[in-house]
């Protein structure tokens, strides 16, 4: 298989989410791609396409089978392995991230959390006990892990990243919103959650203004 | 000032944050567009011409004052307004969410959550009681909420995301993967925190098959 993309990556995790997350009693057991399509708002003939890239070719007016699709994506994204992490930054949304148990579906287990603030250090987020900076580096290197979740403040962002990689880690989960750089074997992947709430805050201040056209314009 | 569009109200959303999450103990007070564009990646035209789209001018060399910024941020995006938001689904993700307390600094905050399951109702999750689905319609009515957050199981969000709409609520943040449409006066924001993992997980899973060139090529 060739190495996809990351437009493909994140359509595969799409289905596999809609797939999976099904709160129905008796989920259906196939599925079309005309009906994947309609749920997530994705061409048909995008969903046949991806879906033959992992090696899933369906059956006609049937479609294909919800477990198979589900566990291909699993074994093409590596879900079923055990993706260990260390975060980095025990504030609002590390807290909360190393509070959310939702990861370990995807292979992701935060086994360690870090910060500079001593009054942190020693004390429990979620069962996890926060350690020093200090045994950041040697940590990581001691188990080989190989993701960081950065959740520090944004000017040590970059300085960490570089501790994280001369460390060996091989990809880093950027929650902070300044650009953090590294050598192109590593990944780094942003993550931004707040920019929702501006297009949400600026929405239901102005909604007002202009009662009957949406005031936040697609771009 | 004319509607701003999505991509322009995320970048000050992306300003604002890198302006007030500096972790350092005397932040700077001025700060110019280079140094901005510098540290987020964007061009200092752009971030020139967003300042100034919220009214905001500089000075020379010195630049721009750096709480002078986060103010009209703060004023243009509605910071410092209150947006009260019910919270729909208490699973892995809604309690997080739940238990998050960085929206509040965007105004945002979660009045009350719900769920469809018996057994979570009455329960406490983050300090909030969890309420019945069937008192979720007259709660927003009566309360007059405007914003909802999804993070319920795919199969119930539109049929939920109407409700919602019926009782008055202005904006929906959707954390489920499937989509919600919405009359074109309420926005619906999606937000995939998991699609970062699609890349991440599948990034480490092959690192090792091509360890000299990276594996996901940008799209």
């Amino acid at each position: 298989m060739p190495s996809l993309r990351r437009v493909v990556l994140e359509r595969l995790m799409r289905y596999y989410r809609f797939l999976s997350e099904s709160g129905a009693k008796k989920p259906p057991q196939t599925i079309t791609s005309a009906q994947i399509a309609e749920a997530l708002d994705i061409d048909p003939t995008q969903v046949r396409k991806d879906f033959s890239t992992i090696g899933l070719l369906g059956i006609g007016r049937v479609g294909f089978e919800v477990c198979e699709v589900c566990r291909a994506i699993r074994f093409t994204l590596g879900f079923d392995q055990r993706h260990e992490a260390v975060l980095v930054g025990t504030g609002h949304l590390g807290s909360a991230l190393l509070a959310y148990s939702g990861f370990a579906r995807y292979g992701l287990h935060i086994v360690a959390a870090f910060d500079k603030d001593p009054r942190r250090v020693g004390t429990k987020v979620a069962g996890c006990t926060v350690k020093s900076m200090r045994s950041l580096k040697p940590f990581v290197r001691r188990h080989g892990v190989r993701l960081a979740i950065l959740t520090t403040p944004v000017d040590v962002s970059q300085k960490l990243a570089d501790r994280l990689v001369s460390a060996g880690v091989k990809a880093i989960w950027n929650f902070t919103p300044t650009r953090v750089t590294a050598p192109p074997e590593v990944l780094v992947r942003d993550e931004h959650i707040s920019l929702g709430l501006s297009e949400i805050a600026y929405h239901l201040t102005h909604e007002t203004e202009h009662p009957s056209t949406p005031h936040v314009r697609a771009s």
